[in-house]
């Protein structure tokens, strides 16, 4: 299939220092679909920069060769300390900078709220998540990846497709009764 | 001047969530020579991607308009918090895309150490760090900014500039004899 022939796509990323994920999810009459994933290994590059600068580069030009219309990040709320958060940090900046310039517009999910939404627990391991991500979009099993960043990264494209299709999503009103308290002046009278 | 009279061009970035604070150096035959500096207020925008979309566009801009050869960046090791942290790790983030984008190598600075480049006390204030500022560079009273990242920024481009003329950058070795121990290979026999 080609681009053009989806609704949508969302692009996953799991960014990090060492490895990034990536996921390209296309939505075709509601139903997603796997189009591409993968990782860029950073560990062996030594200097910082460069890894930022790669991580840069090919979020730009998945961007670009995809076209997606979103981005999904998995982004965890705390860490280890000061230092990774910063560097973390960083990681994520470049990557979105890449969908910024692009006018992608971004949306973010912790690990946890991932988790749940692909498998139902929040606390699932990542080899779960890959497992259930196979069931979903039906992966051939030979087209799965050895490096789980890349399935993490496809499931914060899949949580992200699944909130957009709630009618309020997270952090909005939870029911009809909810929304027209909250919204009385969108009641037609 | 033009851009071109220049031997090199420094842009120095203090990135943070709530002001952004820039500054343009230039160096004819060594001497440093103020270009340009400025601020990009943010706090007024509540949507934090836009906040992080604005700095990578100004970035970009000044990249594009100045082409600066290097890029100096104010950037503390410690912070309060995790999250802080990840905050402000985004916005150096996407500054450094913008200039990782046009080739632009980048180089980072502790406060401490730019206050003490420029004013000789790792603990000045930022005033004492402007009025030093103003002294060294020439400036004219009244081109002085008003908010003080500008002249953060433009420290930390001034410090990179004094760091790039040491024999010696930072990290490495410190006299002739501590040089000629360490690497052997380069005395012409």
């Amino acid at each position: 299939m080609d681009n053009k022939d989806f609704d949508k796509i969302i692009i996953g990323i799991d960014p990090g220092t060492n490895v990034m994920g990536y996921g390209l999810l296309g939505v075709k009459g509601g139903k997603p679909m796997l189009i591409a994933m993968g990782v860029l290994q950073l560990n062996k590059i030594e200097d910082h920069y460069m890894r930022l600068r790669r991580i840069y580069d090919r979020v730009l030009s998945l961007v670009e060769e995809f076209l997606p219309d979103e981005m999904a990040i998995e982004a965890p709320f705390f860490g280890k300390n000061v230092q990774s958060m910063l560097k973390l940090g960083r990681a994520q900046g470049v990557a979105m900078a890449a969908a910024l310039g692009r006018q992608v517009p971004i949306a973010e999910y912790e690990p946890r709220k991932i988790k749940m939404a692909i498998t139902g627990n929040g606390a699932a391991s990542k080899e779960q998540v890959a497992m259930m991500l196979q069931r979903q979009l039906n992966i051939d099993p030979t087209d799965m990846p050895r490096l789980l960043d890349a399935t993490d990264a496809l499931a914060a494209a899949l949580c992200h497709h699944f909130e957009s299709k709630k009618p309020f999503p997270s952090g909005g009103t939870k029911s009809w009764k909810d929304f027209i308290k909250k919204h009385p002046d969108r009641i037609a009278k």
